[in-house]
């Protein structure tokens, strides 16, 4: 047939790489007039994204960035993290998102993994980057993103230039090339509980795969949450963690408003909100925990706001406290080195006739499989499992967006696609309906007398219990049981709640059989704050130590 | 950098190749007891799909099929179509639609010139297929499409097997393999009116792609028709035509309710659209008048309709006749070399507040093209004109899922690529908001007094005028002007219209300066009918011929 083919046509002008900038077409026609936000004080036009993209890439090229290299940032959510996820793939270079909330030890070791020949530094991160410069290997140019109104720490970087004054000094035209769609164009690093972090990468043709499914199932859904072109967009998921779910891209192709918060700060955040008409994000549970919980809160209409939850489950007692101040809450899933996203939680039709807590239960699901996704639930031996919402096993996934491996780590590569799919290390069941629910962590698990303990369904189950904030249940060795569920709980400001209430509350559930007498956790620890990693998610681990 | 990504990873374990197969994880998870439903007598849920289209595979398999080879069929828009749609490409084969309304010696053509080894032959299309089965000198094995009801006449075909007999001596399962996404998927024969017919053709790569990113841009929009998860969908562009547009394989991505009508007869499909509950569907304008106007159409609740009008141009008079019936009518926009859709008209936030007329209008445009494409309206020298909504000139557009050329015609493939952008041969401006609309067809383009005059316009204003039913604006050579227009009217039954009225009506848009006095028709002549193409667009070069 191949042969035939080529006799079909003279050249190859009709290939179209899936790249980046072919992103760019239909919001550059369509959506010039369009504002993009940043903190409620720097407004500009995708006209002006335009040609400022186009100067970032000659004030790179002017440092001597070709295609293949690595531009590292270190900034805020901002505009010009936007500008980077364009200009310096589109550019044939690679884009790391430095995570700034690791150690400065941790950072230097990303940077240098990752080779970054250029790195941005925003003002707050001088005192970082001042520390460590010394251990940075590969990096031969910085770049200072100089913050109006914040002051530079005295420093002895040699920066090459400030972000503003070498895009002032770029043309607004750059011939930005076509090459393969498998180039790299983007890498961070996971932060996992044990060990080094790993570095994941994704492709040009990965990142517009996961930009246009993704969009298409945001748009699609009967009911409930759907981003349209008529939404106002504001990430709370970092812009170095996952490229903030992809959703940026997405935002960009659809043209809508975009509104950029800078370092998250919950008041300023809330401003944001109301006085941009925010109306779609995405976040961490604990991020919107503390939104609602902000002094700013109460005087903020949430009433248009739409926001997907992920990271972490959603514990259906933080959903029904947003779903109550008007907000539409719903779960998504996903992970580091999937792009992130694999499923969102979707109302069926008719759901608006169900009762208050069935639409919470719904709107907290692990979800529906984005189209392309293929995600199994499978047995030890990648068997699947019956979709009868009861079977559980680890979630297996291929989907055209998945890191291909860990950067420069052939064994945990190997590890990570063993039999041909990607492995979550999630516990999860799948209803009739399709319907995805993760139940734990494979690393999380609590196995007590014999049984699998689902420590997500305690969770749920004790934070819906009145002044009840925050908790974690964690599994503690038990020579009796082999373990035993210990819940860790912060109380909400004010409220009595002894450890005998929780325990009765999780109780009452066994009697329908909802949950075995194993889940009733032997102890319930009442604590200040829950230990969290670098991107807002509780850490078991820490927790477990904290514990034994 | 390939040497780095070989060192990163043990395997290509997360290669994701783009095949048609992939589309179905989603909806067969998720939308198991969902209904497909035949001209409502025959009613089956997507996991009867799911076996079906594994029978199907084994049923072709028995045949002999194998990859690389091309099955066409004969069939009116049905669940075996469908099941063509999915099966035939997804064994590594070719599905050939064959246009049943060009004449015998055409389809005899189409399928010696694809080398169709099967052909699917329903009873209807017996008597054709006799008439030819003599000239075809590839296809090797006959399947009868035994419809319920209908009764094959005398014939001397060796048919292998009937379609339904076929299917329940398969498996419902069949390992469908995984190959290169560049794989041929689909082919079919445009009907231009001139020369033989040619073959265009599409890889699993393509289709893929016009699926994810259709479905992208149908779901999105602000206001107006969305194409969602709650919708009931049903074709009325004919599924051998340029996969009628593709949203079969969007509807079933989608998991939503799909009604299939056999062949178009407007009495049974305004039954179907009340008795099914259809919300979707897509046709050329002539099916939609044919639809309004006959006996049925009076008392057919038609107000959760929402219709796309492609093929060629909505007229504004058609829109208006729509919208009064309470149809969400849109035009799009796209041709069988492109897969075939490349914009959408859509109205803007706020388009509430417009007035009638001005919604029409905007409901009427060429529209805004679809995520990923990338259209140009350029000069002769392959120029950029500019977005002014005035600067007229040809689409050009690159996009992942046009046709790579015509189906061994090197000659007219490297035309249709000149330049690295397939030529559409439309003559459109665009304006600031990057709203696309189509003036004339390149080919049709009246050039008066030295003026270009769009015969769009005045059929739309034409189309306009009480009693006109429909209008086909055409030119003539003219000495003293080098042509002139002419316009060729059908009236409402017992409407009382004169050819003075008509010029009377186009005249009195001259003063605002909307048009040129070049524009007024020289001749109005009354007619029956308009000539119509096979695929039911008016066949401007046989009207010419007609008038000279």
């Amino acid at each position: 047939m191949s042969d035939d083919v080529k006799t079909a046509q003279a050249s190859n002008a009709y290939a179209y790489p899936l790249l980046i900038k072919q992103l760019l077409h239909t919001p550059f026609a369509q959506a010039q007039e369009q504002e993009i936000v940043y903190r409620g004080q720097l407004r500009m036009s995708y006209a002006t994204l335009r040609e400022r993209i186009a100067r970032l890439a000659n004030g790179l090229a002017q440092l001597g960035v070709e295609y293949g290299n690595t531009v590292a940032v270190m900034d805020w959510d901002s505009h010009r993290y936007l500008e980077s996820y364009f200009a310096i793939p589109m550019m044939g270079a690679v884009l790391q998102t430095v995570n700034v909330r690791l150690s400065p030890a941790e950072i230097a070791y990303t940077i240098n993994h990752a080779g970054a020949e250029v790195l941005f530094v925003h003002t707050d991160f001088i005192p970082v980057v001042e520390s460590i410069k010394d251990q940075l290997e590969t990096v031969r140019k910085f770049v200072w993103i100089d913050e109006p109104g914040s002051e530079a720490p005295a420093h002895t970087i040699a920066f090459s230039n400030e972000y503003e004054a070498m895009l002032a000094a770029g043309s607004t035209s750059y011939d930005f090339p076509e090459f393969d769609e498998n180039t790299r164009a983007t890498t961070f690093y996971t932060t996992g509980t044990t060990g080094l972090p790993k570095g994941v990468y994704f492709t040009h043709r990965q990142l517009v795969l996961h930009t246009i499914s993704l969009m298409a199932a945001l748009a699609a859904p009967i009911a409930g949450q759907r981003f349209h072109r008529g939404d106002v967009y504001m990430p709370l998921t970092p812009m170095f963690h996952v490229h903030a779910w992809g959703m940026p891209y997405i935002a960009t192709v659809m043209g809508v408003k975009q509104v950029y918060p800078g370092r998250y700060v919950p008041e300023r955040l809330a401003r944001l909100i109301e006085d941009e008409g925010v109306t779609f994000s995405h976040c961490v549970g604990t991020i919107l925990h503390m939104l609602l919980t902000c002094a700013e809160a109460k005087a903020t209409d949430f009433s248009k706001w739409k926001v997907i939850i992920g990271g972490s489950a959603l514990p259906q007692g933080l959903a029904a406290s947003a779903v109550a101040r008007g907000i539409d809450v719903f779960a998504g899933y996903g992970m580091s080195e999937t792009c992130p996203v694999l499923s969102l939680a979707q109302l069926p039709a008719g759901a608006e006739k169900l009762d208050a807590g069935e639409q919470i239960h719904l709107r907290c699901k692990t979800g529906l499989p984005v189209p392309l996704v293929d995600l199994r639930v499978v047995d030890d031996e990648m068997a699947d499992l019956a979709h009868d919402g009861k079977s559980t096993g680890e979630i297996v996934a291929r989907a055209p967006w998945l890191t291909q491996g860990y950067w420069k780590n052939p064994e945990a590569s190997e590890q990570l696609w063993a039999g041909g799919y990607l492995h979550t290390q999630d516990i999860a069941n799948i209803d009739a309906t399709g319907n995805v629910q993760i139940t734990d962590r494979l690393k999380d698990v609590i196995k007590s007398g014999g049984e699998w303990v689902s420590s997500l369904e305690i969770e749920n189950l004790i934070s819906q219990y009145e002044g009840v904030s925050e908790v974690a249940v964690i599994g503690i060795k038990d020579e009796k049981w082999g373990e035993r569920p210990v819940a860790l709980v912060v109380l909400k400001e004010g409220a009595a709640v002894t450890e005998e209430d929780i325990k009765q509350h999780v109780l009452s559930f066994t009697a329908s059989g909802r949950i075995s007498k194993y889940a009733v956790p032997q102890i319930v620890k009442f604590v200040e704050a829950l230990a969290r990693t670098s991107v807002g998610k509780v850490n078991k681990k820490a927790l477990r130590e904290q514990i034994a």
